[in-house]
């Protein structure tokens, strides 16, 4: 697998683009289009939160057999917006439609921004003539849709890579994803704001699915900022198959580049999450299953209270503990192990359940908290599973932001 | 009911008292005890959290039959401790059974404080000590006993009342309680780190633990500072008796009384939330049954993005749904209603289902959002159930403080 510079257009057949139409005030693009040369078995997640947005519950009303283009925006996340909002997301994929001359029902629609606004409409219609006459297939096209589903994200996020399948045949796949509050998503498949979009020109089967959603709950779904489930969240995954290739299915090559395309994006979120100053990886090892080690790794990087201490820089591992007691996975008590550091340096911090109260160590552990990436490594002790989580420090450019949001 | 000036000691047969032995720093109170005169039986929530402190899992080892004292340290949760911290809570219980002359086995330990420290024992020790040769019942001993046990509180939080029952006896309610960080309880009778003691001198049976644990779910249960359930959560409620009244489980008097001593208590844990500058008292309307309006209740109050927004006086109504789609209750999307406002003031925000976009009413939104307490009603639509939760805003003090907080 080799790592390229690119994003959604970085496979054949897709171009994008992007436009600034005014839903926002900033003069900075605000609405996206990805547009597949070829009609493409699409794998949809979309957020668990029973309140979903307009066009999320569009898509749940009409999942679309295959998918020629999706249109995001920013700025509104058109949701508590009633019929009005229902009927704006409906109009959305009609315009696009119409504007790609394409079949409507084989475009998506995706919003991200304020909850309980009506979409200026006059604006997004503009839009999306605007950017379905402007799309493109080389570099600063993926660029410019990556930078139009932005909110409060302070870069855009992208990752490519190139690889060659068992058969011979070269492909490639390409995303772009935007966070970066309101961020614990659980997306399922067609039933999960972060919004991803990833692209591949390899051949795809509808029976990837199932392993398509095992790399979704392993990439963006272990990602935490905030602990609050958008009433957004969208990934799509289109395969438009112009590779040529047989079928990536189980393709080892294929799955490695995948996961590595959403693992990149979701470590980005994390890393910029709201107000974030450090990012936190921790591993959950010796869970009893998968399942488990999940739960546990997540509602660890989700607490307010680990958050604030990586913050300070505080070494308060204890609090570790209490998130892990939350999460409902199970651990033995006597033979719980944390090894914590950056990426530079790490230390045995609990072994056999009780603190090693070793000063030196301890004042080694206090400079790498505060280093920019803080790793930990948690052993629950009861088995052989393991899970990553992605995660950020809880600092008062979080609340700052959060607190001045809409006004 | 009259509500009087007073804590643990207001009911006949108690005595407190409150000891600085060292276990902080500060010069201030960091141990305390309560004693009944009479073996009383008690009523006893615990954390959920499955990573319990060593004084939780004593408690849980050996349930004490009725119980005569209560010692509580703060500084030190006794939690991530191992087989030596155990060994401390039985000897913090033995401790104080010789001191007070009494069975070791009906004395409760409870601890809060730092995770991952071993208690310092011959401060404990002495502490003890102390704390039992200066027992009183008067108002100062109670106020010492509610002092001794604050961490990061700003305020010592103690509430009593007298009511008559129907048989015509004469009985008391006191209480203390401890916040404020770590709070999102979540106590269970026997299996429920907020801390409280609530004594009476009226007569209950065992029976009363199912009313009680209602209660405790509607009290401390609905209170979220931060959303983090901490490893020593306790809860007790002593009742000895003393009064000679007959049975007062189902004497309407005392469960209005009890029920406001709770509540009371509760509401200033969530008033005085680590950093926080604005209650939030939430209450939510029209559910289905009561475990969902409390389920309701409790994930929108403990938002991350809510609380924020409540910080920055900002009228953001849109994040109170997501965190409801989040929380797994049933509503009807068109029939949803909202109302927000402080405690002089309140407007009809949202009505079926969208939002009135009233100039006006925003305009008195935004200053009302200014006030200390903010008052919301969320109706959901699709039933008659009700509960409130108490909650608080997420400031940059909450950052500051969990930052710096062992360091």
């Amino acid at each position: 697998m080799d790592i390229i510079d690119g994003g959604v257009t970085a496979p054949r057949g897709f171009n994008a683009g992007g436009t600034h139409c005014g839903i926002i005030k900033q003069l900075r693009p605000d609405l996206a289009l990805v547009v597949s040369e070829e009609p493409c078995p699409t794998f949809i997640g979309l957020t668990r939160n029973r309140f979903k947005a307009a066009p999320v519950t569009l898509l749940i009303d009409r999942p679309p057999p295959c998918v020629r283009a999706i249109v995001i925006n920013s700025g509104s996340a058109n949701a508590l917006t009633g019929d009005r909002g229902y009927a704006d997301a409906e109009e959305m994929a009609q315009r696009t439609g119409d504007a790609l001359n394409i079949d409507p029902e084989q475009v998506v629609v995706a919003s991200t921004g304020v909850i309980g606004r009506f979409l200026p409409m006059d604006q997004v219609r503009a839009g999306i003539d605007d950017a379905a006459g402007n799309l493109g297939n080389g570099r600063e096209y993926a660029a410019k849709a990556a930078q139009a589903i932005m909110t409060t994200d302070t870069f855009s996020k992208e990752a490519a890579c190139r690889l060659r399948l068992a058969d011979g045949t070269d492909v490639s796949i390409g995303g772009m994803a935007k966070g970066v509050g309101m961020i614990a998503p659980d997306m399922k498949a067609l039933h999960a704001t972060t919004i991803s979009v990833i692209t591949t020109d390899a051949v795809l089967t509808p029976a990837f699915v199932t392993k398509w959603q095992d790399m979704l709950d392993g990439s963006f779904n272990m990602v935490s900022v905030d602990g609050d489930q958008s009433t957004n969240d969208t990934s799509l995954l289109m395969a438009n198959g112009v590779a040529g290739s047989g079928c990536a299915d189980e393709d080892p090559a294929f799955v490695e580049g995948l996961n590595w395309v959403m693992c990149s994006l979701a470590r980005m979120l994390a890393k910029d999450g709201e107000g974030a100053t450090k990012l936190i990886e921790l591993k959950i090892v010796g869970a009893v299953d998968v399942v488990q080690a999940r739960a546990a790794a997540r509602t660890i990087v989700s607490s307010c209270l680990v958050k604030s201490a990586v913050f300070g820089a505080d070494p308060n591992y204890g609090r570790l503990f209490m998130a892990l007691g939350n999460s409902g996975a199970e651990f033995n008590k006597s033979a719980l192990g944390l090894i914590m550091g950056d990426d530079a340096w790490t230390g045995q911090v609990i072994k056999g359940g009780v603190p090693l109260q070793d000063e030196g160590m301890i004042k080694l552990l206090e400079q790498a908290m505060h280093s920019s990436l803080i790793n930990m490594v948690l052993d629950l002790g009861v088995g052989n599973a393991e899970a990553k989580a992605w995660g950020c420090d809880l600092t008062y450019e979080y609340v700052r932001i959060n607190a001045e949001y809409t006004t």
